[in-house]
């Protein structure tokens, strides 16, 4: 999508440098900046220090970056490189799966070019997958006024291009409709303020943020006309375990009739995984609660405690809302039922 | 209630120095301050400028800021501190109530100390209300494992002592009883995460501050046993303005079976207002939602902003529960209901 009017990925291959190049994230918001190398060690700590979130951005961004391992020393590759690379992150299915088809393709012994053509591949059928998924929402939300509520960022940022939960919003736009969006802050992590905002401003796409706690208000005076989100895991009965907080919007719209849609790549599915019940939920730390940054009127970045002293915190990172709650779950395959 | 373990008002009567001493709870949580005053300007001017917050501790100030114009010069106290008082906010209808009272007294020409009297007389029945509003409240909470959830702060801070809906924890506690509170932290001015987190760390009270997001999610697991909460407008027909997210909360107590309480003095109540269609609900700043302030780790203060730059907010300080997802109303006179 568009940042400063010119279209641009999370993470892409830079034809005239032979470089990868990859939005700095951790910047975001106060700071746009694309940072390129040519260098696999570089892309790897790129993952692993978060400059790069987003599940589908980092499976593209390690695809990548074993493009330029095998360009620098096809020997290092099975032994140092693929290792390297898959340990960047622990959790992110998508990463596995970019260093699996990375892996198979070396071992056919291609040409530095193949394994170029081969992440690409990776990174553009993410994208592709994205689109799909967004045709899919695009027509479940081109009904009524179209005032679209989001939490968290399921966006562009996250996921190589068009987003999951605003790849929907993005069709619409595109097809000349005017989404209006409500993003939820998202707290604690400002996920909603800091990105999907920052996104939707650079498209030019209307949005106000609000207090997670106004979402079910909103609902309530008839100013929603549906939900969108992510996932960050989808059990084999349809629960889905999504950022804290979208079970309570579950329940706002399940009383006032709100639709409520999940959209998210078919990687996202967990088959293994019975019920939402055996999703582990994280706890995270408590200064992610206590504590915020930003920057001062003289754009001199602070970290400052916003708490009470000595005051500890309860940090579940995610909540499980039941499949009954969801009017459906959009995948690049079509809407799912259970 | 205690702070470092001396009791203590957000409001009072200082008889050695014949002076009015509050809390300066604009510098909450990160310092704790008591300034005390025998100007009645200085007094009117801690209303004004929000060193004094909550309706019933505004109230209270007023009564003893006329005590002390009463003093000062009685031939002023009807042309000029009445209606100086009278416009020091122009909401909270305590203040008002304060006001008429101490007319009323004035008017039967009393003796300064008479004047004092009665001021104190008007705290110490905000303080007795709180107090037997909390006896009502521990009573309805002395069941199961005592896990309240709160919203916001109708904490002592903003009614003089006990609190509204604290009162009922407070007095657990008192009756040695062990109540844990989960206290949502209350976006965007935070008081739960600033002020009732404090409140109860100083009353040795154990607490967890968390995301409004999560309250949903915690209900869900069977963690929490109440919800107590206190109330802006009460309509004739029990409907309950409150801060922004208590509607939210309203509709996971319903859907998970926890009781809901609200706690508010009588005063709190608006037979005028028929239902709460009727309660207008405030539009505040963008700057609530976009900035944020706290202290670095080197203690000092910065104003931060948090959101992305240029985007725009949505800030409904309010809502409005309907009485149906209410357990119980309870007031200084007992459980209320429609």
């Amino acid at each position: 999508m568009r940042v400063n009017g010119k279209p641009c990925r999370a993470v892409g291959w830079h034809g005239e440098t032979g470089a990868v190049e990859w939005v700095e994230q951790r910047l975001l918001p106060h700071q746009f900046n694309q940072v390129s190398s040519r260098r696999p060690e570089d892309v790897a700590f790129a993952i692993e220090s978060m400059q790069v979130r987003g599940a589908p951005s980092i499976g593209a961004t390690a695809a990548y970056g074993l493009a330029l391992a095998w360009q620098e020393n096809e020997e290092d590759f099975f032994s140092h490189w693929l290792p390297r690379f898959r340990a960047t992150r622990p959790t992110a299915i998508n990463l596995f799966h970019a260093c699996d088809a990375m892996q198979l393709c070396a071992e056919e012994s291609p040409t530095t070019t193949q394994m170029i053509e081969r992440a690409q591949a990776y990174a553009d059928a993410e994208v592709a997958a994205n689109q799909r998924m967004g045709e899919t929402m695009a027509e479940l939300l081109a009904v009524g006024e179209r005032r679209i509520l989001t939490h968290c960022n399921a966006g562009w940022l996250a996921a190589v291009d068009w987003g999951t939960a605003t790849s929907g919003i993005y069709q619409l736009a595109k097809a000349g409709e005017k989404p209006f969006v409500w993003v939820d802050e998202t707290r604690p992590r400002l996920q909603g303020a800091r990105l999907t905002a920052w996104e939707l401003n650079q498209e030019g796409i209307d949005c106000r943020i609000q207090a997670d706690g106004a979402a079910a208000w909103m609902m309530a005076q008839g100013k929603v006309d549906a939900i969108v989100v992510g996932a960050d895991r989808i059990a084999a009965n349809g629960d889905v375990a999504n950022k804290i907080g979208t079970y309570a919007l579950s329940l706002a719209a399940k009383e006032h009739g709100v639709p409520m849609y999940v959209a998210a790549p078919g990687s996202t599915f967990d088959t293994a995984c019975p019920t939402g019940k055996d999703i582990p939920i994280e706890q995270r730390d408590d200064d992610e609660i206590c504590r915020m940054d930003g920057l001062d009127e003289a754009g001199e970045s602070h970290d400052i405690r916003i708490a009470a002293a000595a005051v500890r915190a309860n940090n579940p990172a995610f909540d499980v809302t039941p499949n009954a709650n969801l009017t459906g779950i959009v995948s690049e395959n079509g809407i799912w039922s259970v």
